[in-house]
């Protein structure tokens, strides 16, 4: 049932899942174990502890669901709403547009603000929706902090002073599926009431884990949502926390030991040189692109990704034959270009656990694919333009100095 | 972080998670892969075929959730049931406790019939319930098949030969969380609606799959059910096994590979010889019981389970002392008594990738606490019990012969 | 190719290879690293120390070959002898055979003590061997300190004294294969000049490493020895350990991890801890094979084995037959009788990382087994007797109290 | 004790260990098992049929030895050869060097030809030799196949057809660690005498075995050769293969499965396709390191090698330092430069496991790395130069047509 694998190891550079390291494939591999020993709480408090820590939050409470990136939201929105109330959103790729439609259909009256796929949220529009809001009838602004669609970032600090600056009382939610973890990402300090991401993107573990902050406002507003909701429902876990045995269902040991694996792996390297590696990393590819001749996605300088890259072909060239290709030939995995951006734009997902010469045999790789598929590339063109950058900018192995 | 383990291997009889066989562990040990890849369909389309074969079911529809029971439980309500839609169930354990809960906080109608906690559901009572419903109000009949609070394993045949006599619509929703893969169970026979399972029970996985099947009553009924739900909705699965491509969102593909795995055991082994390796394990679990001269939980033979079984203690032991017992100096894993029988049962999980020589250690550690906590058993007496009849009834092992 | 496997897992009870703690088995899931990098030494010098704490020595120096025990015994004997050098040793069953037909086709002038097989060395006689030897022609003793295949503990102490009381300068070469990291064992203390084991055996560890420790006595004689060697020369790898780079050939990255945490299970459970549940589990089994009326092989209490106890069958029972019934039906691996032995006794290993009740497990599979073959055995005899004793002397968890 | 790990994954270009595949790793991912079961046997005999195909051989008989190349050496030159023998060989780099010191040591009257550090085997030699040879004393050429240490094939066709006209009796023995299953070798068609390799070279494998395989010659032979051997001794293996219980001591089961998961993967891609993909990865280094200005170590074409590149490096630069900053800011493992060649060459091995991005990625390394210690390298000039290459010779992976 295997499918053949081929020569070497799979190039993993999707936006996710990516690349899971050794230590944590070690630290996944065990029994099961029961989950109501007295052994569990210590490592469920361990970890649930210092994910706060990526979030870059003190004042939050964390959960950590079996579950998905889909679930995180709906456990974000569930828990903090109730049916009909305002969402203030936009749409500016398929996982924004995707997070619309689940808004809609749990019921809530969703403001939604299409954004040209490849641009960013203006903070204008936000303070027009804000200020024309007299009545305080926005209850959550959802922004997606990096569409992983489309590779745009948007700028949350400058989005929470807009909503500061309106003296709205919104909740703000928060996507940071593709960000928290390898972005900058300040919970507390932009005042981000929920914040969610999923364990097989920044942390670099598999699918499973769908990992959700609230802050202590969040945490108020739960207390009156309406919103039906049981499996997602904060107030369970929030009462196992009380009793010290965290779980009001059966949680995964392998995933959570995993995840202490992918904490301490970040630890060590340290959050902020992992935050400045991925902005490395998405510096390089981006010059990559440039060189080629191709333009990114992503409209303007300010909302470039450090985590993914969509890559725009020539209109007479489908994307899609361009990542079947990098699959077939070189074992290479990209991202299709989805939905408006089908056929139109390939992805590079750089991010997780992954470092300067991966990327560059990776770089290396579409180069040779866009030649194979008839786009005119110089070989070797992107990854000298990449290799200039890294070779100036890669620290020294901070274990190996 | 990690809790210093005991010497030797964690006995571990907590009915689930259970013993992961080294083959799943194995199928595990991977890396994250594009699961946008030509090479996952063909992986998901066989083990969401093969799942049904566990089930037997030929006509159901199956679905493999990012989640746990509690989820499957979810998806089995919402998609199939509209807001205060009535539903009968029957209450007999702390797991349909928190079914019944689930289904309430979901805004379902709710006719909740309480059992002793160590009975089954009554015939005569679902009949009576039935018959009183001239307007086939009743839109769902819920049943949890095996209470793994109490060990009782209810009789579905016979639940659903009284719906039939009663010629109710009502959909047949059964949890068969601690019993599909270990127990008897005809989804399509017995005509069930809806038959959920978790992969860290039977199927000896980790923690992290709700498996569903669907009856085409249940899938016709789920268009048209009001019940708000995105991650949990059929319906978004059902158009992706259209496209070929199978999820929604990201799935595990660790998880799926080791579903590959523990199916192939099964399959090997021959499922009737696996439900019968476990009326082997239960009926030797319950002599030893016998002789040690202690009552089982379940109150009459025809509701005994061969999955877990729920051990009475005297009224002057508490049966947690016997659980910590277990795990401070035997490294063996017991259940608690939950909820109404706390304190005064403790389980013996027999379920999943187990043999009789792993349950006769088991047992014979049970009598060391039994004594240590001062019952006066006859130490060997339980062992001596359960190997007269295991000795008779255990085959050779097929692929050793 | 995977031979199908039975229901559950295998009972390992052959006295080596024994069950690999899942620590050590993840500590072994990586890759390959390149043995010239700055980190392996830091591992290598981290095992090359603490393998000594095994042996109980401070002043001996270490060695950790890529093969097995019988490799070992080549290291032993060809860096401290010469050609002809005369060799004074005992042959009490299989393993010390295979041990002097090593000695003998090495060259050496052996001097070959038949014992019993079932009895140990008579130190008497190691004494009128020794007084007789006016002009210390014997170079060597070489003793088995636990022959694996009769289930006999030599006195090493006692016969140390016997050298001592003789003033004989012979070295004292020292199989531990079965012993070290289960048995006492005081390589210092004793005076051992050479004394080995394998990484299957009480390490827990997979095949493949033979460690070797050498007195400064021993390092002394292997400057003059004659043998022919280079595989097994310990003076390349002292050449390596002064360059700091370690290994004069590739070792195994893997089991070099596996060896690391296998040293740090021991240590956090303490050695002597280690030692004492060895003696427990051995006692323990003692008790049953009484119980079950039946004779060990050792034919004096002074030296039963507390890693492998061989039971002797009556006449008219083949023991190769209780071997295979308890692999075929029980998944039970059990040791066969060998050589002089054959047919006559079944091997019953209790070592290495093991607990009470899976040795209780194992027993009552026993029982079975001698039931199925004819024996009259009274089940649960022989796991009553174990569990009386093993209930009294197993102590709380070190980590769990 | 982990030595704290890089970023990302560590890019294992030695000429050996090499990168293991998953598939591998989940075969080795298991507990220990009895050796003497009947489950081991099947094993057994699959992978030593199994890796004669490796060898291109259906006349040999194999051997599998737990050892590393170095014991595999030994075990060739004591089953065939008497002390004082006449071996003819040559020394071309550090592994021949290591072979001619182990011949020497163990008695053997050694007739070295010393042949520059880069250059290859002279047929005219090796012709001269044998013709002076008119008693045939000579009982033995032996020639490593690939010298790892300066990256030098050698003609073994070419010196069969030589030793053939000289109709000279010698045995002909063949260090293959670095070629076999990556290199054209063909044993039975070269009649080759005895032929070897370890499993952490092209097999994937971690270190721990010596793999063997002797001709019917050879075999004869090592009835007369009077070395004196036990561990590494062909008989006490061939008696076993008779008893089909096949091992004479120990075997790593967890090696055993890896292997013949390594087979497996083999087998599937085609062996003649893996020898081609490293002829490939072998030729598109080479134009790399031309496009850097770099000579190779290897003095003629006729002699390079597709599974090592020796680079020299230009005077003024100390190669050591080439290979310490690659590991510490890029965690890129290059070889050293060996004894005669230290400090100017340094090593990228491509064998084993490998695809074409994953050797771009390392020579993309290389570039910055060379550019850091002050050569003067267009930066993607290698790359350009390697992929201009692959991208018309790589073919589309068959599992993926």
């Amino acid at each position: 049932m295997e499918y053949q694998p081929g020569p070497g190891r799979n190039q993993l550079f999707v936006p996710g899942p990516v690349n899971v390291p050794e230590e944590v494939l070690r630290a996944m591999n065990r029994n099961n174990e029961d989950y109501r020993s007295p052994a569990m709480p210590i490592l469920s408090k361990s970890v649930l502890e210092d994910v706060k820590r990526i979030f870059k939050t003190t004042t939050a409470t964390s959960f950590i669901f079996p579950t998905t990136g889909t679930g995180a939201w709906e456990s974000a929105l569930t828990n903090t709403l109730s049916p009909r109330d305002k969402i203030l959103t936009f749409r500016l790729g398929q996982f924004s547009l995707l997070w619309v439609d689940q808004m809609q259909r749990l019921n809530f009256d969703v403001d939604v603000v299409d954004v040209d796929w490849g641009a960013g949220v203006d903070p204008a529009v936000l303070r027009g929706k804000l200020q024309a809001d007299y009545n305080h009838e926005i209850k959550a602004v959802c922004v997606v902090h990096n569409e992983t669609a489309t590779g745009v970032t948007n700028d949350l600090a400058e989005l929470r002073s807009v909503i500061d600056a309106c003296r709205h009382p919104a909740l703000l939610l928060v996507d940071g599926v593709s960000s928290i973890g390898a972005l900058d990402f300040r919970m507390d300090e932009w005042k981000i009431d929920v914040a969610l991401t999923g364990s097989q993107k920044a942390l670099s573990l598999p699918t499973g884990l769908g990992i959700v902050c609230a802050s202590p406002k969040a945490l108020e507003a739960s207390k009156t949502a309406k919103s039906l909701r049981v499996f997602f429902d904060w107030n369970d876990y929030l009462r196992f926390y009380k009793m010290g045995t965290y779980w009001p269902y059966t949680p995964s040991s392998q995933l959570l030991y995993g995840l202490r694996a992918a904490l301490d792996l970040i630890f060590q390297e340290g959050l902020d040189n992992v935050i400045e590696r991925h902005s490395r990393l998405g510096h390089a590819t981006r010059l990559a692109v440039e060189a080629w001749g191709l333009k990114n996605c992503t409209q303007h300088p300010k909302w470039v990704s450090n985590t993914v890259t969509a890559v725009l072909v020539p209109a007479h060239i489908d994307s899609t034959q361009i990542v079947r290709q990098a699959w077939k030939k070189y074992n290479l995995s990209l991202g299709l270009g989805l939905n408006k951006v089908a056929g139109k734009v390939f992805r590079i997902g750089h991010l997780g656990h992954l470092n300067e010469l991966q990327l560059l045999g990776a770089l290396a790789g579409v180069e040779m694919v866009l030649k194979d598929v008839g786009y005119p590339v110089k070989l070797g063109s992107g990854v000298a333009a990449a290799s200039a950058y890294l070779m100036q900018s890669t620290p020294l192995i901070k274990s190996r100095m």
